[in-house]
Protein backbone atom coordinates (compact mmCIF):
# COMPACT_ATOMS: atom_id res chain seq x y z
CA UNK A 1 0.00 0.00 0.00
CA UNK A 2 1.19 3.45 -0.49
CA UNK A 3 2.28 5.37 2.24
CA UNK A 4 2.15 9.41 2.22
CA UNK A 5 3.45 11.32 5.01
CA UNK A 6 1.35 14.55 5.81
CA UNK A 7 2.00 16.90 8.79
CA UNK A 8 -0.15 15.58 11.70
CA UNK A 9 -1.52 15.23 14.45
CA UNK A 10 -4.48 14.01 12.63
CA UNK A 11 -7.31 16.46 11.82
CA UNK A 12 -4.80 18.66 10.17
CA UNK A 13 -5.84 20.48 6.84
CA UNK A 14 -2.64 18.86 5.23
CA UNK A 15 -4.51 15.74 6.12
CA UNK A 16 -7.79 16.44 4.42
CA UNK A 17 -5.66 17.58 1.68
CA UNK A 18 -3.86 14.20 1.57
CA UNK A 19 -6.94 12.14 1.99
CA UNK A 20 -8.53 14.12 -1.21
CA UNK A 21 -5.29 13.30 -3.06
CA UNK A 22 -5.49 9.80 -2.37
CA UNK A 23 -8.92 8.86 -2.09
CA UNK A 24 -8.36 4.77 -1.90
CA UNK A 25 -6.98 4.02 0.81
CA UNK A 26 -3.07 4.81 0.57
CA UNK A 27 -1.69 4.49 4.24
CA UNK A 28 -1.24 8.38 5.75
CA UNK A 29 1.46 8.50 8.39
CA UNK A 30 1.59 11.94 10.14
CA UNK A 31 5.12 13.89 11.54
CA UNK A 32 5.17 16.99 13.66
CA UNK A 33 6.25 19.30 11.19
CA UNK A 34 7.09 19.99 7.45
CA UNK A 35 10.65 19.00 7.34
CA UNK A 36 9.88 16.12 8.73
CA UNK A 37 7.30 15.13 6.72
CA UNK A 38 10.12 15.96 3.41
CA UNK A 39 12.59 14.17 5.24
CA UNK A 40 10.68 10.94 5.86
CA UNK A 41 10.06 10.88 2.09
CA UNK A 42 13.79 11.50 1.37
CA UNK A 43 14.80 8.94 3.68
CA UNK A 44 12.23 6.67 1.87
CA UNK A 45 10.07 5.89 4.94
CA UNK A 46 6.84 6.72 2.71
CA UNK A 47 6.50 7.03 -0.94
CA UNK A 48 4.73 10.17 -1.68
CA UNK A 49 4.35 13.82 0.69
CA UNK A 50 1.70 16.19 0.99
CA UNK A 51 2.50 19.50 1.82
CA UNK A 52 1.47 23.09 1.91
CA UNK A 53 2.85 25.53 -0.69
CA UNK A 54 0.63 28.64 0.12
CA UNK A 55 -2.39 30.04 1.61
CA UNK A 56 -4.64 33.05 -0.67
CA UNK A 57 -4.36 34.84 2.27
CA UNK A 58 -1.05 34.66 4.00
CA UNK A 59 0.92 33.46 0.90
CA UNK A 60 3.96 31.42 0.72
CA UNK A 61 4.20 28.63 3.16
CA UNK A 62 8.27 29.63 3.66
CA UNK A 63 9.23 26.68 5.57
CA UNK A 64 7.65 23.87 2.50
CA UNK A 65 9.67 26.43 0.09
CA UNK A 66 12.89 26.55 1.96
CA UNK A 67 13.15 22.67 2.09
CA UNK A 68 13.13 22.02 -1.57
CA UNK A 69 15.49 25.45 -2.06
CA UNK A 70 17.87 23.70 0.44
CA UNK A 71 17.56 20.11 -0.13
CA UNK A 72 20.36 19.43 -2.66
CA UNK A 73 18.17 16.89 -4.90
CA UNK A 74 14.41 18.06 -3.68
CA UNK A 75 12.03 15.45 -4.66
CA UNK A 76 9.78 16.07 -7.61
CA UNK A 77 6.32 17.99 -7.33
CA UNK A 78 4.02 15.07 -9.54
CA UNK A 79 0.56 17.33 -8.19
CA UNK A 80 -1.31 19.92 -6.73
CA UNK A 81 -4.01 20.48 -4.99
CA UNK A 82 -6.27 23.48 -4.08
CA UNK A 83 -8.33 23.11 -0.66
CA UNK A 84 -10.51 25.46 0.65
CA UNK A 85 -9.78 26.62 4.21
CA UNK A 86 -13.01 26.49 6.54
CA UNK A 87 -12.35 27.08 10.19
CA UNK A 88 -14.42 26.71 12.56
CA UNK A 89 -14.41 27.44 16.95
CA UNK A 90 -14.59 24.10 18.51
CA UNK A 91 -14.82 23.36 22.57
CA UNK A 92 -15.76 20.50 24.50
CA UNK A 93 -19.37 19.01 24.71
CA UNK A 94 -21.50 21.43 26.16
CA UNK A 95 -19.30 24.59 25.92
CA UNK A 96 -21.10 28.05 25.05
CA UNK A 97 -19.61 30.66 23.67
CA UNK A 98 -19.93 32.80 26.85
CA UNK A 99 -18.10 30.62 28.50
CA UNK A 100 -14.74 30.76 26.60
CA UNK A 101 -11.73 32.47 28.70
CA UNK A 102 -9.53 31.51 26.34
CA UNK A 103 -8.89 30.51 22.39
CA UNK A 104 -5.92 28.56 21.33
CA UNK A 105 -4.47 27.54 17.37
CA UNK A 106 -2.02 28.21 15.18
CA UNK A 107 -1.07 32.47 14.62
CA UNK A 108 -1.94 32.09 11.07
CA UNK A 109 -5.36 30.85 11.69
CA UNK A 110 -5.88 33.82 14.35
CA UNK A 111 -5.23 36.30 11.68
CA UNK A 112 -7.77 34.38 9.28
CA UNK A 113 -10.55 34.71 12.00
CA UNK A 114 -9.91 38.24 13.56
CA UNK A 115 -12.99 39.59 12.50
CA UNK A 116 -15.10 36.85 13.92
CA UNK A 117 -12.56 37.11 17.37
CA UNK A 118 -12.96 40.93 17.76
CA UNK A 119 -16.52 40.57 17.47
CA UNK A 120 -17.26 37.55 19.74
CA UNK A 121 -14.29 37.18 21.84
CA UNK A 122 -12.55 40.57 22.08
CA UNK A 123 -11.75 39.98 25.72
CA UNK A 124 -10.59 36.46 25.62
CA UNK A 125 -6.97 35.19 26.27
CA UNK A 126 -5.00 34.04 22.70
CA UNK A 127 -2.81 30.82 23.24
CA UNK A 128 -0.11 29.44 20.39
CA UNK A 129 -0.16 26.01 19.40
CA UNK A 130 1.70 24.22 16.87
CA UNK A 131 -1.25 23.55 14.72
CA UNK A 132 -4.33 23.25 14.46
CA UNK A 133 -5.05 19.50 14.79
CA UNK A 134 -2.48 20.10 17.95
CA UNK A 135 -4.68 22.86 19.34
CA UNK A 136 -8.04 20.45 19.33
CA UNK A 137 -6.35 17.71 20.37
CA UNK A 138 -5.31 19.70 24.02
CA UNK A 139 -8.77 20.96 24.84
CA UNK A 140 -9.21 17.68 26.30
CA UNK A 141 -7.01 18.98 28.85
CA UNK A 142 -8.61 21.83 29.89
CA UNK A 143 -12.22 23.64 30.21
CA UNK A 144 -13.04 27.37 29.54
CA UNK A 145 -10.91 27.10 25.90
CA UNK A 146 -12.14 26.63 22.54
CA UNK A 147 -9.27 25.55 19.71
CA UNK A 148 -9.73 26.92 16.28
CA UNK A 149 -9.68 23.91 13.42
CA UNK A 150 -11.03 22.11 10.87
CA UNK A 151 -14.51 19.63 11.44
CA UNK A 152 -11.85 16.39 11.47
CA UNK A 153 -10.10 17.01 14.36
CA UNK A 154 -13.59 18.12 16.34
CA UNK A 155 -14.97 14.63 15.22
CA UNK A 156 -11.49 12.72 16.30
CA UNK A 157 -10.87 14.29 19.22
CA UNK A 158 -14.58 14.13 20.71
CA UNK A 159 -15.21 17.69 20.41
CA UNK A 160 -18.39 19.94 19.50
CA UNK A 161 -18.36 22.96 16.85
CA UNK A 162 -19.37 26.12 18.32
CA UNK A 163 -19.48 28.44 15.22
CA UNK A 164 -18.86 27.63 12.01
CA UNK A 165 -17.00 29.32 9.46
CA UNK A 166 -15.65 31.73 10.80
CA UNK A 167 -12.59 32.72 8.76
CA UNK A 168 -12.71 36.02 7.36
CA UNK A 169 -13.80 36.35 3.62
CA UNK A 170 -14.78 33.55 1.62
CA UNK A 171 -11.68 32.78 -0.37
CA UNK A 172 -9.27 31.22 1.81
CA UNK A 173 -7.74 28.42 -0.14
CA UNK A 174 -4.36 26.82 0.40
CA UNK A 175 -2.42 24.88 -2.62
CA UNK A 176 -0.70 21.43 -1.38
CA UNK A 177 1.62 20.00 -3.17
CA UNK A 178 2.22 16.33 -3.57
CA UNK A 179 6.53 15.35 -3.93
CA UNK A 180 7.80 11.75 -4.78
CA UNK A 181 7.20 9.49 -6.86
CA UNK A 182 6.93 9.53 -10.88
CA UNK A 183 7.37 13.15 -12.43
CA UNK A 184 3.68 13.38 -13.86
CA UNK A 185 3.63 13.13 -18.13
CA UNK A 186 2.44 16.50 -20.04
CA UNK A 187 -1.61 16.78 -20.14
CA UNK A 188 -1.44 20.12 -21.90
CA UNK A 189 -2.37 22.05 -19.06
CA UNK A 190 0.37 21.71 -17.21
CA UNK A 191 2.60 23.89 -14.49
CA UNK A 192 6.15 23.66 -13.99
CA UNK A 193 8.01 25.36 -10.58
CA UNK A 194 11.49 26.16 -10.73
CA UNK A 195 13.90 27.64 -8.64
CA UNK A 196 16.66 29.73 -9.94
CA UNK A 197 19.73 32.24 -8.47
CA UNK A 198 20.38 35.31 -10.59
CA UNK A 199 24.40 35.18 -11.79
CA UNK A 200 25.07 39.01 -11.16
CA UNK A 201 23.22 41.18 -9.08
CA UNK A 202 22.84 44.22 -12.17
CA UNK A 203 20.03 46.21 -13.26
CA UNK A 204 18.06 43.77 -15.82
CA UNK A 205 19.66 40.52 -14.28
CA UNK A 206 15.98 39.08 -12.91
CA UNK A 207 14.93 40.58 -16.02
CA UNK A 208 16.67 38.92 -18.37
CA UNK A 209 15.36 35.12 -16.73
CA UNK A 210 12.22 36.60 -17.26
CA UNK A 211 12.24 37.44 -20.91
CA UNK A 212 13.43 33.87 -21.60
CA UNK A 213 9.18 33.07 -20.89
CA UNK A 214 7.66 36.08 -22.48
CA UNK A 215 9.81 36.15 -25.28
CA UNK A 216 8.07 32.36 -25.87
CA UNK A 217 4.76 33.46 -24.81
CA UNK A 218 5.15 31.85 -21.56
CA UNK A 219 3.05 32.71 -19.14
CA UNK A 220 4.44 33.10 -15.00
CA UNK A 221 1.72 31.84 -13.00
CA UNK A 222 3.60 33.01 -9.89
CA UNK A 223 7.33 34.44 -8.50
CA UNK A 224 8.29 34.49 -4.91
CA UNK A 225 11.59 35.29 -3.24
CA UNK A 226 13.74 33.40 -0.60
CA UNK A 227 16.51 34.13 1.24
CA UNK A 228 19.76 32.70 0.26
CA UNK A 229 21.27 32.35 3.69
CA UNK A 230 23.82 33.87 3.00
CA UNK A 231 22.69 37.39 4.31
CA UNK A 232 20.82 39.88 3.58
CA UNK A 233 20.08 41.37 -0.52
CA UNK A 234 20.76 37.74 -1.79
CA UNK A 235 17.47 35.86 -3.07
CA UNK A 236 16.83 32.60 -4.71
CA UNK A 237 13.92 33.26 -7.17
CA UNK A 238 10.77 30.21 -6.77
CA UNK A 239 9.38 30.66 -10.34
CA UNK A 240 5.89 28.70 -11.43
CA UNK A 241 5.15 29.24 -15.12
CA UNK A 242 2.82 27.52 -17.28
CA UNK A 243 3.24 24.42 -19.43
CA UNK A 244 5.91 21.65 -19.15
CA UNK A 245 8.90 20.39 -19.16
CA UNK A 246 8.42 18.40 -22.15
CA UNK A 247 6.62 21.46 -24.17
CA UNK A 248 9.55 22.63 -26.43
CA UNK A 249 9.18 26.22 -25.52
CA UNK A 250 9.52 25.01 -22.03
CA UNK A 251 12.61 23.63 -22.40
CA UNK A 252 14.23 26.56 -24.54
CA UNK A 253 13.15 29.04 -22.32
CA UNK A 254 14.64 26.54 -19.45
CA UNK A 255 18.34 26.72 -21.38
CA UNK A 256 17.88 30.55 -21.63
CA UNK A 257 17.58 30.65 -17.69
CA UNK A 258 20.31 28.10 -16.75
CA UNK A 259 22.29 30.69 -18.89
CA UNK A 260 21.51 33.45 -16.69
CA UNK A 261 21.73 31.79 -13.48
CA UNK A 262 23.93 30.12 -10.52
CA UNK A 263 22.00 27.73 -9.67
CA UNK A 264 18.70 26.47 -11.64
CA UNK A 265 16.87 23.34 -9.56
CA UNK A 266 13.82 22.31 -11.79
CA UNK A 267 11.24 21.43 -8.98
CA UNK A 268 9.06 19.52 -11.29
CA UNK A 269 6.05 19.62 -14.39
CA UNK A 270 2.27 18.58 -12.99
CA UNK A 271 -1.36 19.33 -13.78
CA UNK A 272 -2.76 22.29 -13.21
CA UNK A 273 -5.12 22.40 -10.56
CA UNK A 274 -8.68 22.61 -11.77
CA UNK A 275 -10.04 24.39 -8.96
CA UNK B 1 9.48 64.10 22.99
CA UNK B 2 9.16 62.25 20.16
CA UNK B 3 7.17 58.94 20.76
CA UNK B 4 8.33 55.38 19.03
CA UNK B 5 5.49 52.42 19.02
CA UNK B 6 7.54 48.83 18.70
CA UNK B 7 6.53 45.58 18.96
CA UNK B 8 6.86 44.60 22.85
CA UNK B 9 7.00 43.59 25.89
CA UNK B 10 10.63 45.14 26.26
CA UNK B 11 13.74 43.14 25.53
CA UNK B 12 12.38 42.25 21.95
CA UNK B 13 14.61 42.85 18.86
CA UNK B 14 12.39 45.78 17.72
CA UNK B 15 13.02 47.52 20.84
CA UNK B 16 16.54 46.89 20.52
CA UNK B 17 16.26 48.41 16.69
CA UNK B 18 14.13 51.27 18.01
CA UNK B 19 16.64 52.09 20.30
CA UNK B 20 19.75 52.13 18.53
CA UNK B 21 17.67 54.15 15.84
CA UNK B 22 16.47 56.49 18.19
CA UNK B 23 19.52 57.13 20.67
CA UNK B 24 18.92 60.47 22.36
CA UNK B 25 15.90 59.70 24.51
CA UNK B 26 13.24 59.48 22.42
CA UNK B 27 9.84 57.32 24.64
CA UNK B 28 9.38 53.84 23.26
CA UNK B 29 5.98 52.27 23.50
CA UNK B 30 5.48 48.75 23.23
CA UNK B 31 2.43 46.89 21.51
CA UNK B 32 1.85 43.68 21.72
CA UNK B 33 2.29 42.72 17.57
CA UNK B 34 2.97 44.12 14.37
CA UNK B 35 -0.58 45.90 13.15
CA UNK B 36 -1.26 47.43 16.69
CA UNK B 37 2.33 49.04 16.45
CA UNK B 38 1.56 50.31 12.53
CA UNK B 39 -2.33 51.62 13.94
CA UNK B 40 -0.91 53.34 16.87
CA UNK B 41 0.91 55.78 13.91
CA UNK B 42 -2.40 55.48 11.90
CA UNK B 43 -4.08 57.11 14.73
CA UNK B 44 -1.26 59.70 15.75
CA UNK B 45 -0.72 58.06 19.44
CA UNK B 46 2.97 57.94 18.20
CA UNK B 47 5.37 59.72 15.67
CA UNK B 48 7.15 56.99 14.62
CA UNK B 49 7.19 53.14 14.65
CA UNK B 50 10.15 50.59 14.01
CA UNK B 51 8.95 47.62 12.16
CA UNK B 52 10.68 44.39 11.23
CA UNK B 53 10.25 43.96 7.56
CA UNK B 54 13.06 41.36 6.48
CA UNK B 55 15.38 38.45 8.12
CA UNK B 56 18.16 36.76 6.23
CA UNK B 57 17.29 33.75 7.09
CA UNK B 58 13.39 33.72 7.53
CA UNK B 59 12.87 36.23 4.74
CA UNK B 60 10.04 38.93 4.96
CA UNK B 61 8.00 39.98 7.57
CA UNK B 62 4.96 38.73 5.92
CA UNK B 63 2.59 40.79 8.98
CA UNK B 64 4.68 44.19 8.07
CA UNK B 65 4.45 44.01 4.39
CA UNK B 66 0.54 42.97 4.54
CA UNK B 67 -0.14 46.18 6.94
CA UNK B 68 1.61 48.44 4.37
CA UNK B 69 -0.43 46.74 1.44
CA UNK B 70 -3.48 46.63 2.70
CA UNK B 71 -3.18 50.48 4.13
CA UNK B 72 -5.09 52.81 2.45
CA UNK B 73 -2.89 55.44 3.08
CA UNK B 74 0.55 53.57 4.52
CA UNK B 75 3.03 55.88 6.62
CA UNK B 76 5.79 56.70 4.84
CA UNK B 77 9.32 54.50 5.16
CA UNK B 78 11.88 56.77 6.23
CA UNK B 79 14.85 55.47 7.31
CA UNK B 80 16.27 50.93 7.38
CA UNK B 81 18.41 49.94 9.82
CA UNK B 82 20.04 46.57 9.67
CA UNK B 83 20.42 44.49 13.53
CA UNK B 84 22.41 41.38 13.75
CA UNK B 85 20.12 38.84 15.25
CA UNK B 86 21.83 37.16 18.65
CA UNK B 87 19.63 34.81 20.49
CA UNK B 88 20.67 32.87 24.26
CA UNK B 89 19.04 30.25 26.31
CA UNK B 90 17.96 32.10 28.69
CA UNK B 91 16.74 30.78 32.19
CA UNK B 92 16.28 31.49 35.83
CA UNK B 93 19.75 32.20 37.86
CA UNK B 94 21.02 28.87 38.89
CA UNK B 95 19.42 27.07 36.05
CA UNK B 96 21.93 24.01 34.11
CA UNK B 97 21.83 22.73 30.90
CA UNK B 98 20.65 19.48 32.41
CA UNK B 99 17.93 20.95 34.47
CA UNK B 100 15.93 21.95 31.66
CA UNK B 101 12.95 20.19 30.08
CA UNK B 102 10.86 22.71 28.26
CA UNK B 103 11.60 26.11 25.91
CA UNK B 104 9.70 28.50 25.22
CA UNK B 105 10.09 31.00 22.22
CA UNK B 106 8.83 32.04 19.21
CA UNK B 107 8.65 29.19 15.86
CA UNK B 108 11.14 31.77 13.81
CA UNK B 109 13.98 31.44 17.20
CA UNK B 110 13.90 27.86 17.47
CA UNK B 111 14.13 27.23 13.33
CA UNK B 112 17.11 29.48 13.64
CA UNK B 113 18.55 27.58 16.74
CA UNK B 114 17.64 23.99 15.11
CA UNK B 115 21.58 23.10 15.58
CA UNK B 116 21.91 23.92 19.29
CA UNK B 117 18.38 22.46 20.02
CA UNK B 118 19.18 19.29 18.35
CA UNK B 119 22.93 19.11 19.63
CA UNK B 120 22.46 20.18 23.18
CA UNK B 121 18.45 19.44 23.93
CA UNK B 122 17.02 17.16 21.95
CA UNK B 123 14.63 15.53 24.13
CA UNK B 124 12.76 18.66 25.46
CA UNK B 125 9.52 19.91 24.87
CA UNK B 126 8.97 22.96 22.83
CA UNK B 127 6.52 25.26 23.76
CA UNK B 128 5.40 28.67 21.69
CA UNK B 129 5.42 31.86 22.59
CA UNK B 130 4.15 35.71 20.80
CA UNK B 131 7.40 36.79 20.97
CA UNK B 132 11.14 36.45 22.25
CA UNK B 133 10.64 38.83 25.01
CA UNK B 134 7.28 37.34 26.13
CA UNK B 135 8.86 33.88 26.48
CA UNK B 136 11.62 35.22 28.89
CA UNK B 137 9.12 37.48 30.74
CA UNK B 138 7.29 34.00 31.17
CA UNK B 139 9.97 31.80 32.91
CA UNK B 140 9.45 33.91 36.12
CA UNK B 141 6.30 31.61 36.73
CA UNK B 142 8.03 28.19 36.36
CA UNK B 143 10.82 26.12 36.87
CA UNK B 144 12.80 23.80 34.38
CA UNK B 145 12.00 25.86 31.45
CA UNK B 146 14.43 28.07 29.37
CA UNK B 147 13.86 30.81 26.71
CA UNK B 148 15.33 31.50 23.45
CA UNK B 149 15.77 35.70 23.57
CA UNK B 150 18.07 38.43 23.54
CA UNK B 151 20.93 39.76 26.04
CA UNK B 152 18.57 43.15 26.90
CA UNK B 153 15.18 40.60 27.62
CA UNK B 154 17.69 38.58 30.11
CA UNK B 155 18.60 41.86 32.02
CA UNK B 156 15.44 43.55 32.53
CA UNK B 157 12.77 40.26 33.73
CA UNK B 158 16.06 38.84 36.11
CA UNK B 159 17.46 35.96 34.21
CA UNK B 160 20.61 34.51 33.29
CA UNK B 161 22.29 33.63 30.00
CA UNK B 162 23.59 29.74 30.20
CA UNK B 163 24.39 29.67 26.39
CA UNK B 164 25.20 32.58 24.20
CA UNK B 165 25.20 32.93 20.59
CA UNK B 166 23.15 29.75 19.92
CA UNK B 167 21.79 30.63 16.45
CA UNK B 168 23.04 28.29 13.71
CA UNK B 169 25.23 30.67 11.52
CA UNK B 170 26.57 33.97 11.55
CA UNK B 171 24.49 36.28 9.14
CA UNK B 172 21.35 36.22 10.87
CA UNK B 173 20.60 40.07 10.32
CA UNK B 174 16.81 41.40 10.49
CA UNK B 175 16.36 44.45 8.53
CA UNK B 176 14.10 46.99 10.61
CA UNK B 177 12.34 49.95 8.56
CA UNK B 178 11.11 53.43 10.53
CA UNK B 179 7.77 54.57 9.83
CA UNK B 180 6.30 57.92 9.75
CA UNK B 181 7.38 61.63 10.31
CA UNK B 182 9.11 63.59 7.32
CA UNK B 183 9.87 61.88 4.19
CA UNK B 184 14.13 61.69 3.80
CA UNK B 185 15.32 64.02 1.59
CA UNK B 186 18.23 62.57 -1.15
CA UNK B 187 21.64 61.20 0.01
CA UNK B 188 22.85 60.16 -3.10
CA UNK B 189 22.92 56.37 -1.35
CA UNK B 190 19.02 55.64 -1.24
CA UNK B 191 16.70 53.24 -1.75
CA UNK B 192 13.00 53.44 -3.16
CA UNK B 193 10.11 50.92 -2.12
CA UNK B 194 7.10 50.39 -4.05
CA UNK B 195 4.29 47.98 -3.59
CA UNK B 196 2.24 47.57 -7.46
CA UNK B 197 -0.08 44.61 -9.12
CA UNK B 198 0.01 44.06 -12.47
CA UNK B 199 -2.54 45.35 -15.01
CA UNK B 200 -2.95 42.34 -17.35
CA UNK B 201 -2.26 38.72 -16.47
CA UNK B 202 -0.39 37.58 -19.38
CA UNK B 203 3.20 36.88 -21.01
CA UNK B 204 5.45 39.64 -19.75
CA UNK B 205 3.22 41.73 -17.54
CA UNK B 206 5.81 41.70 -15.15
CA UNK B 207 8.76 41.94 -17.52
CA UNK B 208 7.04 45.18 -18.81
CA UNK B 209 7.58 46.88 -15.06
CA UNK B 210 10.72 45.20 -14.64
CA UNK B 211 12.57 46.79 -17.79
CA UNK B 212 11.23 50.31 -16.62
CA UNK B 213 13.99 50.04 -14.27
CA UNK B 214 16.69 48.06 -16.29
CA UNK B 215 15.96 50.67 -19.32
CA UNK B 216 17.44 53.30 -17.29
CA UNK B 217 19.83 51.00 -15.32
CA UNK B 218 18.15 50.99 -11.86
CA UNK B 219 19.38 47.94 -9.99
CA UNK B 220 16.14 46.12 -8.05
CA UNK B 221 17.30 44.83 -4.58
CA UNK B 222 14.17 43.40 -3.59
CA UNK B 223 11.53 41.94 -4.68
CA UNK B 224 8.97 40.08 -3.19
CA UNK B 225 5.06 38.62 -3.68
CA UNK B 226 2.13 39.02 -1.25
CA UNK B 227 -1.40 37.98 -1.67
CA UNK B 228 -4.06 40.41 -2.79
CA UNK B 229 -6.33 38.82 -1.08
CA UNK B 230 -8.48 38.50 -3.50
CA UNK B 231 -7.74 34.69 -4.15
CA UNK B 232 -5.03 31.93 -4.83
CA UNK B 233 -2.46 33.40 -7.68
CA UNK B 234 -3.17 37.01 -7.94
CA UNK B 235 -0.05 39.18 -6.23
CA UNK B 236 1.15 42.34 -5.15
CA UNK B 237 4.59 43.13 -6.03
CA UNK B 238 6.75 44.70 -3.48
CA UNK B 239 9.87 46.04 -5.16
CA UNK B 240 12.78 47.60 -3.79
CA UNK B 241 15.21 49.89 -6.02
CA UNK B 242 18.57 52.13 -5.69
CA UNK B 243 17.77 55.61 -5.79
CA UNK B 244 15.28 58.47 -5.00
CA UNK B 245 11.87 59.56 -5.66
CA UNK B 246 13.65 63.11 -6.63
CA UNK B 247 16.40 61.73 -8.96
CA UNK B 248 14.97 61.93 -12.26
CA UNK B 249 15.10 58.56 -13.43
CA UNK B 250 13.34 57.00 -10.61
CA UNK B 251 10.77 59.08 -11.14
CA UNK B 252 10.59 58.60 -14.88
CA UNK B 253 10.68 54.85 -14.75
CA UNK B 254 7.85 54.89 -11.75
CA UNK B 255 5.95 56.89 -14.14
CA UNK B 256 6.15 53.95 -16.42
CA UNK B 257 5.52 51.49 -13.86
CA UNK B 258 2.29 52.89 -13.18
CA UNK B 259 1.36 52.51 -16.89
CA UNK B 260 1.78 49.01 -16.42
CA UNK B 261 0.41 48.58 -13.21
CA UNK B 262 -3.36 48.63 -11.53
CA UNK B 263 -2.57 49.83 -8.23
CA UNK B 264 0.82 51.12 -7.50
CA UNK B 265 1.81 52.69 -4.04
CA UNK B 266 5.18 54.82 -3.56
CA UNK B 267 6.01 53.34 0.42
CA UNK B 268 9.21 55.38 0.47
CA UNK B 269 12.86 56.91 -0.30
CA UNK B 270 15.09 56.74 2.28
CA UNK B 271 19.05 56.32 2.73
CA UNK B 272 20.10 52.69 1.99
CA UNK B 273 21.38 51.11 5.46
CA UNK B 274 25.77 51.08 5.71
CA UNK B 275 25.56 47.84 7.20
Amino acid sequence: MTRVAYMGPEGSFSEEAARREFPDGAELVGFPDIPSVISALGHKLVDAAVVPIENSIEGAINVTLDELIHDESPPPIVAERNLRVRHHLIARPGTGLSDIERVVSIPVAFAQCRRFMLEHLPQVQVLPALSTSAAVQSLVHSVRIAAIGNERAAELYGMEIISRDIQDGDDNTTRFVVLGGQPATATGRDKTSICCSIAEDRPGSLMAILAEFANRGINLSKIESRPTRGGLGKYFFLIDIEGHLDDAAVAAALEGVRGNSYILKILGSYPASSA
